[in-house]
């Protein structure tokens, strides 16, 4: 457990600027500057100048006036980028391109062309790219993998993964897509991630606007059904609802020729009432309560692989292959029939 | 329960005779015999005149010649189809054209059109006519509808269920399609079922032959992902597999607008051991294990409903409806396209 | 599964006369008319005989004038004790000197010295002598005596069970020392189960009556914990209440110097909702709810026992072993010290 | 969450002192270094000053040649102590006594006396006290208690409090007595939090050396049951045992009036494997795992006590109490009856 384990690395730890002040990235901030021994929180940027300096001021950081004074900070080690999501994939190409090691939030891109640049910059800068799919680092999902590589449950055949958010706050604030390209690709990287070595060959897409139909005109999709064909013969689905009445929820189930593994949980702790009404127990309301030990080690993992120059455990080729999928999935959504999967080079 | 209630009409069990005396057909006369009060096993046949000769014998019921012949015995009340797919729909057309009260396994045709003479048959003989969907009789199933009943959870926006059994005994002894027309057709009558009101308009199809591969050119699919479109909206999947190492599976989720409902288990009992190797319990390994609750209700509904004269729990417009799915699915399977189910009359 | 197996010896049931026919009584009448195939009632007797004469009435069996009358008749095999609790000792002397099998409902006596006598007469008799601790019988208590024997958890060292009742309809009627002389000795008996080959030494009782404190002058204790020293070493707890507002609630769990190994459970089935209120499941509310695949089962196994004149799976024996750590609880509860354990012949 | 709350007061972390570098103060120092954004670690001290160095070199803090030297020194706003047990008692009136806000590991001392001049101590200087009962700290545990703050059980009637340690590495080094002052006082005091307003008022003990007999001889206890009566009638059990296989357990069950609230899981996360043996799941092996976030939230508090100047959510008032259950055990168990629990002041 990095939190209990003191190595000698961790006297200095890598010096890292926040690139987004929003929700997200003040969740990061707090974790980097509470919780991440071997990162030190040196300063913040977001493309409103305001919001950095207030969210700098309250940490007693350095406030950028741009995501490029940032970047260009020679005391910025490496970056985390949180900003809007069309930024992510420039923001990635400017800090490689710059030397520094970079994290960057899911989507890392939205299109492939992007996607390929960015992973081109790290490539050529020969800086670690993290990007941020925290599923992996979540104990019981990290146990699934584990319990796949070791062989207990053979060849995976049929797989699930699902996100269900807690509530939709804003359908209008919501661009078109964004149930694929947001919030599925966690769910196809877990899918990839869970499968080792297989690639996923062909996605067929059913999807609907149930949360708040009014929007579906506009392009908003709520509620989607995605079925994907891997090389290796699995057949999953990634399933996602954007207004979980209980809270959140973000499950997997692999199972195999020999066996299932599953990971995910929907109660708060082990607390369990019995009164006149039956039993209960209270649920996760947020990816902050349901994931911070994961938020925890996905940048320790991040500060451990730039003090190394390593490739950390999520990198810019996994968003490609999950962007992949995402973008398949806009195109099935589109036709009403399969789309393959871009193979990539 | 009906097991400890002393009804005045139990007096006179429902006197039944049996068609079919393989594996399922044996299950069912011996919870007919031991566990239904209101109902009385009183002849076997099936279409090798000697198995049913056989089973009587233990039984000590009369054995009959031939399927006809039991129809055709007026000591016989009602009759129990548990005999081979091909032959249930011709059976339900002769008991029920003989004034007998009808239990036909599931599915109970498999084509629209002898479904729909079934129907027929048994509406025009006045009749009750009742399927084998035994999962809308296990305690946990049965809850889950009352609670969607009761609107605990909104309106279903996304569903699953599944079947995986625990495992393929003689791949070449499995007809095309069965994995829709016999397996999934439960899963199907589920989701319809936990679903009041609405009926399936489409469906989408990935299947495969992954744990027997070499049969697979023979027709044969044992891995599936069946993707369905409500009219109301919802989303579900129905997911099948022929060989799950750890034993029978079967289990249900709903998702509605304000909340989930999920049913099945895995495990025999509450058991639970902790040893040095971890917390472990056992798993439930076959269809009677796991259900013979709910076999033993669907029969007590069965006797009820033939002693009342009325409509039972589930109809041959259930079988329909979930046979056009199944239809469906193998359009689907074969056109790698989504295709339209058959909305009846 | 008893219910699943048609073996030749079951074609001829063992016929079965029942004394008590007040609400367990009638539990278990209908139990043996519905579920048992060995067991078939022919009579039944109570203290009271327009009681008798009613439940005979509804299941068409005949009624005795009185428990010697059913006892004398030769039609009756058998004889399943159900009667007021005092009453047991003498009727199952009477009951084994006519030569009938005898099934007692705990507590099979109330003195040592009855329990003696009891079990003399029924071995002086040569007929099998079975006593109702149900939960020998439920699946998981089974399974977990099946991990005890082999080794599983190494040792017992720590052991619990633990009885609550649902309600208490009228403190007035309960007589003193009930708590452990009915309701404990339940877990008295598993406890010694679990605990293969050791005995009970010594008890020491805290009690009181919490649920209903004005009736302790009277007598009555609705709330205790009984701490139990054990010959090989184990050390055990058994508790009880009788106002349990969720339900009835039945536990164990064993510890052992290999393991742990637990049995019971709150839930009626695998149901479980998630709404706005977090996660919620129904729990058992009775006795017969919870265990009634378990009295199905006990009453096979005394069936097969009276029909293959053999020893059955719990005796006369347990039957006092049990009633002697009852009644070193009430010295214990007098003195408020330790009390020694009765150690038998 | 206190690690995603950035309140202005955090800026300045309280400059944390550490007494004792064994495992615990090691693990202790690991938490506040990594964890606790409200405090700051500025130097270690253990009475082998070479363990006090070693630690702070590893943490680039300063080593103190001592206690006294580092409760000395003006740079420490407060003192965590994590020393041998026999020393907390006298290190805490030092430190209360030099003006420091004071943390003290469980048990706080080893005799009333001790206990009464601690608490004088921190009264007298007008400085915070907490003890180190962690356990109050850990999701679920709070939670349980909240819900009977809330009345949702009613009155309690019936508890149980549970350790069971993983291991017990070397008899010989376990002081006499150790189950009751150092293990099970942990249980003592969440029994007196779950109960709350009410004292414990007598308690009897059975306890026996099952894991390690040899050692008994020198008094060993290594296996206990403590029975306790509380002054609201409330009746409790407490159980301890120094060598479970499977881990780390602890877990607790109040049950009341209106119903029962349980806290403490045994296993890691929520990952399930099917596989042929079975379902299983891994489980929890140490405290420092199952109680991570319990230990942070506890520094935490320790930390906004000391900022505020206020009493701590948990006071050496509370280790008192504990401590009188724990030395009513000791009499107990020398004497084979029941002890009184001395009431305080």
């Amino acid at each position: 457990m990095t939190t209990t384990d003191l190595t000698p690395a961790e006297r200095e730890p890598v010096r890292v600027g926040l690139i987004g002040a929003g929700r997200i990235g003040t969740s990061h901030a707090t974790i980097l500057r509470n919780r991440v021994a071997g990162a030190s929180l040196v300063g913040v940027a977001d493309a409103r100048p305001e919001s950095a300096a207030a969210l700098a001021d309250r940490l007693e950081v350095r406030a950028h006036a741009s995501p490029d004074s940032l970047i260009a900070d020679p005391d910025v080690e490496a970056v985390v980028i949180a900003a809007s999501t069309p930024a992510h994939a420039d923001l990635v190409v400017a800090a490689a391109t710059a030397g520094k090691g970079v994290f960057c939030e899911k989507p890392m891109a939205l299109t492939l062309a992007d996607a390929d640049r960015a992973v081109a910059a790290a490539d050529g800068a020969g800086v670690p790219l993290q990007v941020g799919f925290n599923r992996r680092f979540a104990a019981d999902f990290a146990a699934a993998r584990a319990a796949i590589d070791a062989g207990e449950i053979g060849t995976p055949q049929l797989m699930r993964s699902l996100t269900r958010d807690p509530g939709l706050a804003d359908p209008a604030a919501v661009p078109p897509w964004t149930i694929f390209l947001l919030t599925l690709v966690h769910d196809f990287d877990a899918l990839l991630w869970l499968n080792p070595g297989a690639d996923a060959v062909e996605v067929f897409v059913m999807a609907d606007a149930l949360v708040a139909p009014d929007y579906k005109s506009a392009g908003l999709l709520d509620t989607a059904i995605v079925t994907i064909r891997f090389d290796n013969g699995a057949l999953a689905t990634a399933e996602a609802n954007f207004s979980a009445a209980y809270g959140y929820d973000v499950r997997a189930e692999v199972f195999g020729s020999r066996g299932m593994v599953t990971a995910g949980r929907t109660e708060t702790s082990a607390l369990r009432l019995h009164t006149e009404s039956g039993m209960s127990g209270p649920t996760l309301r947020g990816d902050v309560e349901m994931f911070i030990d994961a938020y925890t080690s996905e940048f320790a993992e991040f500060a451990d692989a730039v003090r190394e120059k390593r490739t950390p455990a999520v990198t810019g080729h996994d968003a490609r292959r999950a962007l992949a999928i995402a973008l398949a999935c806009i195109e099935s959504a589109q036709s009403g029939s399969t789309a393959r999967v871009d193979p990539g080079a």
